[in-house]
């Protein structure tokens, strides 16, 4: 049976009905109906081919929950009726040097849920069900999906570059991914700043777990930081004062890319020397480290803050994401 | 009695003989006659005040090796007639977190051998004993003299950022610093490739340790290493194409800044992004790195490969530095 789907029918395009023919069940895959699909901005990069890989008709979508239909039968780790999530990608090769030590989101052949496949905005999705993972009954599907992309990009960068609770981080940019990231170092038992250019955030910034609120605008505010953080994350697409940022750091300190910037980083090299820190970036999430990040969240009471439309609504909400407007992440409904 | 030594007068001035009252000897300190002093190329900055913090007359010199001829009421690790090094950091606050943490290169209130104090282009000098480093009997004074803060800094590299000897190590620019890391890295464990624009070395780069060498003039051949190294030591004061040798690094891999870069490095974000990878500085080595240092050094027959002149030849050493013509470092006699 062809699967209902929303489809950029051309780069830019609004999102409009189409059907497909799914592939056969294959062997590892499972069949999930959709309750739920977050929005996040690299669906619009996908909409509008910015990254010149998308291939139209593009089903976007990558924040996806639902419930298991069918399982191919090799499946070993679910089971129809369960409750699962599914991130940005859907498969790798599961052999290579990065697979086997797990980090398969670092794999060669890593593929994604809508990158040269049918994405999420759709009523089904068929995956491979090593990247579909059981979702804790805790977690509300409207409030879980964005943490299948965008939750799991920030708790990874905490994990991967051995932040520990006694540190103190900074979150730059409070949008999707910062909300979380503010949520996620706060259950971390780290000591949290979060750095805005938006004064309005302020309030909730604290209830999303934030210790301090610092005007991002203010030179004179982030000059007076110089050398209390540990770890900071960078969660906004827009060019910062590199250098500004490099000297909150404490000496070791590391500054983590999460937000998709696009002009070059001007970083001065005597900025890393003299205090042996460092600028890295993060890229989602392992299989373990979603399935370590989902655990976390139920746990910790961590939800994505969301606004909820049905599946219908997409254009709307697509609209809403492009303009940043969104608080704090869009999540569309079956 | 007073300390004869060599100093600019002004900057940018040749050295000249001068003399200097030494302090009273502190209860920490020792004195120590010199009998070797290398040539780093942070000489150079500080006779010229290139980073601002000169004081005129400026003595040079910081990878001093000598014997202990006086020690200070408290000194507890040295005794008279021992041989010893001393590097770029002659103290510390040694209470910080960064002090406390086996970080002490990174303390606040670190203070340098050969700023806004006389150095080790002398006939002798007083020192804080905590930063004077007896010399293992198999390192000959002449080749050990640039291991003080050149093969440090190459040394704390690979120690502090979690370097493992089964990884691929490049090291970029084989000069004072490269052609140390290649035989640290090699005695390491790694495979290790160096990169150099002067084809001429490859010979040596080979002596040295390094398994393969790369034209880093070939942009071709650059690229073809693309995915395969886990960890770069820039060691190159130029301003490389950085988001070609971000390229080389395999998923997770970091490169390490320890030249003296002016000018901002342009570092595109997805390029750290999509692997994971760190650009990183590493600055010195605490006093633990150092004794560790010394120690692999003498196990492993680790030596600067130097052009050994008399002190009062300092002028033409100088100048040989200048012009990049030492191989691979410079050494005062005295």
């Amino acid at each position: 049976m062809q699967i209902k789907c929303l489809a950029a029918m051309k780069e830019k395009g609004p999102l409009e009905d189409f059907q497909y023919d799914p592939q056969p069940l294959g062997p590892y895959d499972v069949e999930v109906a959709i309750s739920h699909c977050g929005i996040c901005h690299s669906d619009i990069n996908m909409i509008d081919n910015d990254w010149g890989m998308s291939a139209f008709p593009q089903v976007p979508g990558h924040e996806i929950v639902g419930t298991v239909t069918a399982t191919g039968m090799s499946v070993v780790n679910l089971e129809e009726g369960q409750r699962v999530g599914i991130g940005w990608q859907c498969g790798a090769c599961l052999e290579c040097e990065q697979c086997a030590t797990g980090n398969d989101n670092l794999c060669g052949e890593s593929r994604a849920t809508c990158v040269g496949n049918h994405g999420g905005f759709a009523e089904r999705i068929r995956v491979d069900s090593r990247y579909v993972f059981p979702l804790p009954e805790k977690l509300a599907g409207e409030n879980a999906a964005p943490l299948l992309c965008g939750g799991t990009t920030v708790f990874s960068s905490l994990r991967n570059f051995g932040v520990t609770p006694g540190m103190k981080v900074g979150v730059v940019g409070i949008g999707g991914l910062g909300h979380l990231a503010l949520q996620f170092s706060r259950a971390w038992g780290c000591e949290v700043t979060a750095f805005s250019s938006t004064g309005a955030k302020e309030k909730e910034a604290h209830k999303f777990g934030a210790h301090k609120f610092v005007s991002s605008e203010e030179k004179e505010s982030l000059d007076s930081m110089a050398g209390s953080l540990d770890f900071i994350i960078s969660a906004s697409p827009a060019t910062l004062d590199w250098a500004t940022y490099l000297n909150i750091l404490k000496p070791k300190g590391i500054l983590c890319v999460v937000g998709g910037v696009l002009e070059p980083m001007a970083i001065p090299a005597f900025g890393l020397i003299m205090g042996q820190k460092s600028v890295c970036g993060s890229l989602i999430g392992s299989r373990a480290a979603i399935r370590e990040m989902l655990d976390f969240a139920a746990r910790h009471g961590i939800e994505a803050k969301t606004e909820v439309t049905s599946m219908k609504k997409a254009n709307e909400a697509v609209d809403r994401v492009r303009k940043g407007a969104a608080r704090y992440r869009m999540v569309l409904k079956n």
